[in-house]
Formats: C-alpha cells, sequence, structure tokens
C-alpha cells in the first residue's frame, strides 16, 4: 500500500477516537498499529499518548484526580482541534473518570466534530501480568501507588461505542474491529472501503 | 467568494504564522481578518490567540517569565500538531521573550513543518493610544504591573520572516501582506493566487 493518496483528505470529516482502558490494557499499540495502516492510505493520523503528551501540557501536574483531569480536558482541547481539521486522531490515554471523560465527549458536541470512546476492555489480571511499563511490578513492591484499577479508580464506560476485548485478539484483529467500526459510522471512508492506491495504477 | 473549494486543502503544506508584538499592536485583528480570507477559499485555518487559548492550556499559570514561556511553549506544541497536518495556522500570541521564540520555530524545523514569525511592529505610544483591553490604562493607573513593553521586556524579533507596520496600514492592507508573502513562499496556494471558487463557475 501506497503513501501516496492524498485524495482521501477529501473524504474524511476528522474524528477523535478515545482508547480508554487500563494500564498495559494495549491502548496505545493499537492506537499506534491503527495509525500505520491509515498513514499507508494516505490520510491525516496522529497519536495522542497519554504519557507522551504529558511533558507537552501537564508537564508540572501530577497523578492526582483533579491533575489527571487537567490533563484529560487538556488531551481532549487539542484532540477537537486536529480532529475539526480533518485529523483522525488515536487517543490512548487510561482516562479513568466517568464526569472528565463525558466533558470531553461534551466539548467535540458542540462544536459538531465526531467522537468515539472506544473501550480497551483488557481484564485487570491479564494487564497485570503484561505489565509493559512495570508499574502493577511497582505497585505491588510498595514503590508506587496510586495505580488505576489496583488501588486507584477506573470508572468501566457505560456507553462507548465500540469495546475491543483486546485480550482475545491479536494486534490486527483489534485494529481491524477498530476500522471496520469507523468505516461504519462513515468516519473514514478511506478505511471502510480503501481504493488501491494510485502508485499501484501506474 | 464561496467557502466551497476543498480542493485547496491539497496544496497547502500548513505553516505556522506566529504573529508577535506588544499589546494592541494588532496581532488578533489581523489573525482573525486573515482566518476570514482564508476560510473563504476553502483553506483549513485555526487562529490561536494568546489569551484566548491560555484557560485550556495553562490555566494555573500567571505572567512571570517561566509561566509565559510555558504558555508559548505549549501554544507552539499545538500550533506544529496542527500545522503538520495541512493547516494554516495563525498565532496572536505577545510572545516577548526571543529565546523561547526560537524554541518554538526550533521544534518546528525538527519536523519540517513549516514556520514564519511575523512581526507587528506598532510602537508603544501607538499601541498605548489604541488600548484595546484597557491594559496600558491599567498600568499608568498602578493597577496592574508586568506589561509586556512598558514594565516587563519586550525583545524586538532580530530575523522575522516578515515585518508588517500596521500602524501605517488599514486591517486590509496589513492582511494583504501576510497573504502575498504567505504566497510567495509557496506556503500557500490558495492565498498567493486565489482561483474561482467552484460554484462561481456553475
Amino acid at each position: 500500500m501506497s503513501d501516496d493518496h492524498p485524495a482521501c483528505t477529501l473524504f474524511c470529516p476528522g474524528v477523535t477516537v478515545w482508547l480508554t482502558g487500563l494500564p498495559s490494557a494495549g491502548k496505545s499499540t493499537i492506537a499506534h498499529a491503527c495509525e500505520t495502516t491509515l498513514r499507508a492510505r494516505g490520510m491525516r493520523v496522529e497519536v495522542l499518548d497519554g504519557d507522551a503528551v504529558r511533558p507537552h501540557l501537564a508537564a508540572a501536574r501530577g497523578y492526582s484526580r483533579e491533575d489527571r483531569a487537567v490533563n484529560i480536558r487538556r488531551i481532549g482541547w487539542v484532540a477537537e482541534l486536529l480532529a475539526r481539521n480533518g485529523v483522525v486522531v488515536l487517543v490512548s490515554a487510561i482516562a479513568p473518570f466517568r464526569d472528565v471523560r463525558d466533558q470531553v465527549r461534551a466539548a467535540h458536541e458542540a462544536n459538531g466534530t465526531a467522537y468515539q470512546e472506544v473501550f480497551i476492555s483488557t481484564p485487570v489480571e491479564v494487564a497485570a501480568r503484561r505489565d509493559v511499563k512495570g508499574l502493577y511490578a511497582r505497585q505491588r513492591a510498595g514503590e508506587i501507588s496510586g495505580l488505576t484499577g489496583v488501588d486507584d479508580p477506573y470508572e468501566v464506560p457505560l456507553n462507548p461505542e465500540l469495546v475491543i476485548d483486546a485480550h482475545e485478539h491479536t494486534v490486527a484483529e483489534s485494529v481491524a474491529l477498530l476500522l471496520d467500526h469507523l468505516g461504519a459510522q462513515g468516519l473514514c471512508a478511506c478505511a471502510a472501503s480503501p481504493t488501491p492506491a494510485l502508485s499501484e495504477e501506474a
């Protein structure tokens, strides 16, 4: 697949896709794999990863409820700016609090910008075994506290647009589920029915 | 001029245009007038106004040198994200410190994203007479301190891509100077040689 398909940008209205779930649920892995696929189709895509973005938007903030909320709201504000300009914005951030997630959704709806909440539902037992960043181990060892899903709350989404049971799928399968969903919503024409890249016709 | 000209987005590589200058120099007025013109040509445009953006990005920050720098760097980070996705980003923010402006420029260059510094050179005497927000009057009355250009520094750009002597031009003339400049740089095909909108041909 070529990345030489600029016409795609005409058909994508832009959308914020918020992947929420526990640490090590698979949010960032799915987001970046999805990014690769969409970019290869010539679409404008950005991943806003909670940890990666934090130094840019909330460097002095910690992990209290209020500080987490500030970080999430700022990511949401940036995501909406990008999405309303035709970008598919894949946010991978725990976003543990329902009311803050709903504030971000409301800010999108107020501007008529598409928003999709995707719950990556990997259970805590599986996430703790994966433990990509060693956070679960450090929590068990008493080195850190306030780990979402263990000794800090995670409020499960009540009405997400999509649930991906990432622990029961390969990454490629999870990406396919996500792209099929976006396509079915008309949010991503290229993702729904990828046309041959121009260079393949040459 | 119609706003029905989506093809324009294909030819614009995106750019951050940072309008720097004293309070009441005319930065926001020029940015919003330019926004209106470009949007009517079907281009993707955002204005990031320093005061308007602050509640979203740096609500708890004040106007110390460090707090101003944080606000400017965050605006710069968001602007680069938008510009690299094909948006013409018009930043209207004082950005008084040369080193911080240069950091923002360097962050753009590191990503290969176009960046243009535009100095709105209205002198302090003229700006203080305009005093759109009443800041100069409040400073004279002793109600505030740390007003850029009066009792807080403004470091004049040494090598801006463009200087607009806004006090010697109408707003329309200033906008024309800015659009001509962007067009000459190849940063904005639509702005350089606006083609008739599709609906005018129908």
